[in-house]
This record gives structure tokens, C-alpha cells and sequence, in this order.
């Protein structure tokens, strides 16, 4: 293994479903649904199979994705996006953030970034040669505190990392929290890079009633920002992993750059599929969100009966835990034995930290499942020794 | 763009064929079929969307497109695959070279490549940090030189990367040329990583009448040779984008390492149709070939009549011409100005040399397209001024 590699453990959404797979243990894990994505979408893709979208597709995407995704941007945040300068579509977001930072962070280059960190940051990062400075989402709110940014972001400062709605914690960060981040952007002059792919995902009780605001939309913020997003987990695809980067023309260019070398591009007749769900199924993610609601309170109110009080999440498909409610000190040993004890699968996410032990007992619940599932699955907790 | 990136040219497909597209020409660049693959394999896809193989994959590859991968190196190489450690499904090879080099090279390694090289192996051997160690196949035979190779492998070699058949030269490497290139590998302990996304485009008056013979089979290879193929070139697939990279388990795992922070997955419903290609559609890329053998005849002797002298290939998709005999000193202007001249599109070689020079007069035209198109296309040329 190369040195670049050699000290980053592998990903552990592919161990725990590993695990999940063989002890056929209720996978409360790695954030994919049980029920795919809109029927015309399926359809579209089929379609796109049998009429001869079977041969390479531009690096940059196929026209009617581009377009698609600039129209996106339009209806839902008022973004005006040149289709043909200012959109790339990507191997879902994890190629358009690994290329994102091979086109734009040099070794040595400080990077900014939420904790815990979905495990890609990091990786990439490393790859990158990059200094990571995080600033930790804490217990029990998850918010950043505005004291630990402002002491982040520094003239050493390449780029600030976003994800909002956040992955594993599912803050939404605020309008106010965002302008705080913008605000010293455009201090520092530094890119922001925002890891966007729950943006539909966003629950209409949210203490951030506003719901997702892109970083972009903020006055003085689109020149400096990289919008990354994708399909999989808006339209229930998760699979097909077409994704997309959009910003102004020269970050655009940059994951062209680097995504040119590590898959040329992907996914030819998915493309289509995609333009036609964000074209004529605008409002199936809202729906999709609504439904996941419900099922976000089931897992919460099954995961207070076992005994773990988890932080109900503002958006995406989780929610987090800590462990030592129930005497567990540490999350991943509880992870490795939960299939056994308990028939049921989950994400220790102490590995999203720097310092392994600021999330030693946190354990993160997905709840893109089933209502008969997730009930079953809090019922296996609650009963488990 | 990153420091990395900032001297890397974008590639030269992207740009020859958005010039086929803007222009309306006939496009002989990027090598992709002008004709879909088998109607069992595109109906194969359209039934894993409908049946619901929607959600991630692993990130290894789905277990039965591992196993087909491993039937297809036992059928045709009499090669033993275990299908769990020693297989893993990436985003077409494009994405295997990537991840191999990243997974596998050091800054300051040394790598030994036959030149001309396929772009990404540049780029990506940039991004590595590798010292390029280019041996060339120099024109008119294309072949490699034994003393150029026995110069090139040395104590300081990390690994050799083939492409066999070869692209752009479509030299297929004879047994006794690639025995020389397993004894150095042996004699200096170094690793072999090939390129073999021909492996089945072969044709049957080949020079190298054995056709295309895997490193890997031959004695003390398997353990150190890295083999990189995809469905795209055999299946006439090129927008599926599913690759793999077979091998020994810790040089497969170096690839999984770098790949699960790249892409983590790809193309779902499209890894159980190239299953289903290579266990039920075993002879057709064998047909293909043949069918491409006429073709390659109609271009050659079109090129001829057009006053060009090509190489006649003994595999891929691709025959090469040196354009001087035009009048032509500069094979990158006379492609720039062919569009608008003969309504035409051919890509230049010469970015595929280290020395620009070497490969100056040098133009690569396809001819996996329809023998119509092929024939309209060298007319053209026969007929421009
Ligand atoms: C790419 S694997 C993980 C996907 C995901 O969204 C998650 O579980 O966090
Ligand atoms: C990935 S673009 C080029 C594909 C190809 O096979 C070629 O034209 O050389």
C-alpha cells in the first residue's frame, strides 16, 4: 500500500454493511432506503438503455443533466447557473469531492471542515497533503460554535468544508451560522466547498424553520463556492451515484480537471434518468421528506425506550447517540457485538473525529428504512441484553 | 487549480470530440462504437432497474459480477480467481488505473510505461508524484525495444505499466515480448499493472498469430501483476463505465483503498447486466472482433487511398498514421484544422509522448464505427485539398 494510504482505515459504511450482510442483522447502518426512488425515474433510465445512451457521455455531463441541474438551481434557490460553464456532473458527490480537492488544495494548504467528518473528507484530505482544522459539532446541540470558526478560519485558511443538512449529525445549519462562515470567507478570501446531498432532506419542524440555505445564495458567496450535490439520496437512487458540482466557472473546472483522470465519466444512460427526475419530479424529494419525518420519530421514540436518548435530527437520514447511556464506553465495541446481541447493524461514527475520543461513544442510526423495519429493529434494542 | 493539476493538459478526447459535435463531423477520435452491445445484456440492465438493484453496491463490486469477472479470467486464460479477495468492480478501467497508481506508487517511485500512453496515465502518474520511465514503441512497427526495456527496469522501478493490446498504436505484445517484461519484473521484484481493455479486440491475421496473451499467465506472474479490463471495448458499452482490476488479494485491496474515497461505488443496476455479458454472452466480443477486422480493412485501405500510409493494427480499435506524407509536419494542427477541411475528426498523438517531437506527425483514427461511416469519412479525406 502507498504511503498516502497506508494509515487510513477503510470506510466503514463497507465494514458495517459487510457485517450487516453476513449476520443478516437489520441494517441501521450505512444511509441507503429499502424502497427505490420515483417509478418515471426507473423508466427514464430504461428508456435512456434501450434508445442508445450506451456510449461514453462527456466528461462533463450530458447536455440534458447540465441543463437539468442549472434549472435546479433556479427553482429552488434562485441561482442563476450557466449549464455549460458552471455545472460537471460527477461519480456521485464522493468523486466530486475527491476531485474537488485534487483540483483545488495544494499539499500543505489548510482546509477547514465540520466534526465529525463524513470518512471521504479525511481521506481525501490526507491525499491532498492538506491540513485539516476542524471545528467540532459538539454534544448534545451538534452546532458549531461561532468562537471555535472565527478561530478557525485564519489567513492560512485554503478552503472551509461544509456539509449541511450534516452527515452523521443531521444539523441544519442556521441562515445565521451559515453568514457567520460566509462572512469570514470573504474576510479571508478563502473557497467553500459544501457537501450539500441532503438538501431535500430537511424536516419541517426544524428548529432552523427557514430549512436549507445554500451557502451560495448568501451575498458575495457564489464566486468563492463549490456546490456539490447529487441524485442518490434526493430521488432514493443511491446507487446509480450521479452527482454534480456546481459554481462558478473556474472551481467548475477545477473537478473537470482532476475528474477527467480518475473515471473520465459514468453513468451514461443514469444521466438522462436523473435530468428527468429533477425536471418532472420536482417535488417527490419534499414528499420523500415528510415521509422520512414519521420514520425519523419512530426510530427517536424506539430509541428512547431502549434506553438511548438520540439528538433528534434537523435533516438527513440519521440520528446520533451516545452509548454510555446504556454502559457502553466505547460505540465501536458496542457496533462489532450489536449484530450478535441484538440483530441489528449501526455506525460508530468515532472515526469521524480527529480526536477518536470526542466521539468515543457515539453511535449514529439511519432511518431511510421501513417503518416495519425501523420498528423491528428498536424493538431488537429495546429487548437485547 | 491545484499544483497538481496546473501543468496537466485536459484530455484530448473531451476536446476532439466537443469539436466533432460542434463542427458535425464525422468522428474517427474517441474510440466508442457507434452501435450498442447486445440486446441480452442492455435488457439485462433494464431488468436490474426494474427489479431493484437501485441502492449502493458494495464497494468491492456486486458478488455477481465478482464471480463472472473470475469465470471469465478461468474460461478464456485458464487464470484461478477467487471472486471475494482477489476481484474488485471499479468505474470503468479508468478508475482502476487511478486507484492503482494512488493505492500503489510513492513520490520519487519509479514507473516504466510504453509509450505513447494513454493520457490518464500520465496525469495520474503525475499525481502520484511517479518518475515516468517511458520505453517507446517507435514507428513504423511500434514495437518495444529489448535494450530499451532491459535499460529502463532497474533497482529503482516501482512497476511496469502495459496496455496490451495498445492504444493508440494497436500493437498486440507478442508472448516472447511480454517474457521479457515478466523476467525483468522478476529479476528487479518489481509490480506489473496492465492495461487490457482490448483483450478480446484482437484480430485473427495478427503478427502475434497466439493473440493476446495475459501477463498474468505467465510463471511467477500472478503474484505480482495487477490485470485492469472493462466491459466498455468488449460489450460496446463505453458509457457503463464498469471496470475491474484482478489480481492478488493485497495489490486488489491497494486498488479498493484508494477507489472507496474516489467513487466508493458505481453503477448498480449495471454491474448485474455485465455479469450477465460475461456468463451468457461469451463469444460476442469475439464477433465484435471479427466484425471490427473488416473495418479496420476499409479504413486502412481508405487512409491508403488518401495518400496516408497507416500501421495496420493487430488489435484495438485504432490505426495510426504519420501525416508528414500529407505536407503535414504538426499532427495536432492539421486534427485542429481537419473539421472545417474534410469534415472530419482524428485525435493527435503526440501528447502521448514525454517528447512532443517524437510523436509530432502522428494521428490515431478509429474505426469501430458503422463501415458507412468509415467509408464517408475516409471519402472525405480522400476528397479535402
Ligand atoms: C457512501 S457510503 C455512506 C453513505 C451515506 O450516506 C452514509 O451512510 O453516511
Ligand atoms: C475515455 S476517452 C477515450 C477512450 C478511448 O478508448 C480512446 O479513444 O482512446
Amino acid at each position: 500500500l502507498s504511503t498516502r494510504l497506508a494509515h487510513i482505515p477503510p470506510t466503514v459504511f463497507s465494514e458495517m454493511s459487510a457485517l450487516a450482510v453476513r449476520t443478516g442483522a437489520i441494517n441501521l447502518g450505512q444511509g441507503f432506503p429499502d424502497v427505490d426512488g420515483p417509478a418515471s425515474v426507473i423508466a427514464a433510465a430504461e428508456e435512456a438503455l434501450a434508445s442508445g445512451a450506451n456510449q461514453y457521455a462527456p466528461g462533463i455531463g450530458v447536455p440534458a443533466l447540465r441543463a437539468a441541474v442549472a434549472r435546479h438551481q433556479g427553482r429552488h434557490y434562485g441561482l442563476e447557473v450557466d449549464p455549460d460553464r458552471e455545472v460537471v456532473v460527477t461519480t456521485g458527490c464522493t468523486e466530486a469531492i475527491a476531485a474537488a480537492l485534487l483540483g483545488l488544495v495544494d499539499p500543505g494548504d489548510e482546509v477547514v471542515v465540520l466534526e465529525p467528518y463524513y470518512d471521504s473528507y479525511v481521506a481525501m484530505l490526507d491525499m491532498c497533503g492538506a491540513v485539516r482544522r476542524p471545528v467540532t459539532l459538539r454534544a448534545p446541540d451538534f452546532r458549531p460554535d461561532p468562537e471555535d470558526l472565527r478561530a478557525a478560519v485564519t489567513s492560512r485558511t485554503k478552503a472551509i468544508l461544509l456539509n449541511t443538512p450534516h452527515n452523521p449529525t443531521g444539523t441544519v445549519l442556521t441562515r445565521e451560522e451559515l453568514q457567520l462562515v460566509a462572512n469570514l470567507a470573504i474576510e479571508h478570501d478563502v473557497l467553500v466547498l459544501t457537501d450539500e446531498v441532503y438538501e431535500h432532506l430537511v424536516f419541517d419542524d426544524a428548529r432552523s424553520a427557514e430549512g436549507h440555505v445554500p451557502i451560495a445564495t448568501l451575498p458575495g458567496m457564489w464566486e468563492r463556492t463549490l456546490t456539490l450535490s447529487s441524485a442518490g439520496k434526493s430521488y432514493s437512487v443511491t446507487g446509480w451515484k450521479v452527482g454534480w458540482a456546481t459554481g462558478p466557472a473556474p472551481l467548475v473546472q477545477a473537478v473537470l480537471a482532476a475528474k477527467q483522470w480518475l473515471t473520465f465519466t459514468s453513468g451514461s444512460p443514469l444521466q438522462p434518468a436523473v435530468a428527468h427526475a429533477l425536471d418532472h419530479e420536482p417535488d417527490w424529494p419534499r414528499a420523500l421528506a415528510r415521509d422520512l419525518q414519521q420514520r425519523r420519530d419512530l426510530l427517536c421514540e424506539g430509541l428512547t425506550a431502549a434506553g438511548l436518548s438520540p439528538r433528534v435530527p434537523e435533516g438527513t437520514y440519521f440520528a446520533t447517540t451516545d452509548v454510555s447511556h446504556l454502559g457502553w464506553a466505547d460505540g465501536r465495541e458496542l457496533c462489532l457485538a450489536l449484530p450478535e446481541r441484538a440483530g441489528v447493524v449501526a455506525i460508530p461514527t468515532q472515526g469521524f473525529y480527529d480526536d477518536p475520543e470526542a466521539g468515543r461513544q457515539l453511535v449514529r442510526w439511519a432511518f431511510c428504512k421501513e417503518p416495519d423495519v425501523i420498528r423491528a429493529g428498536v424493538r431488537r434494542l429495546a429487548e437485547a441484553d
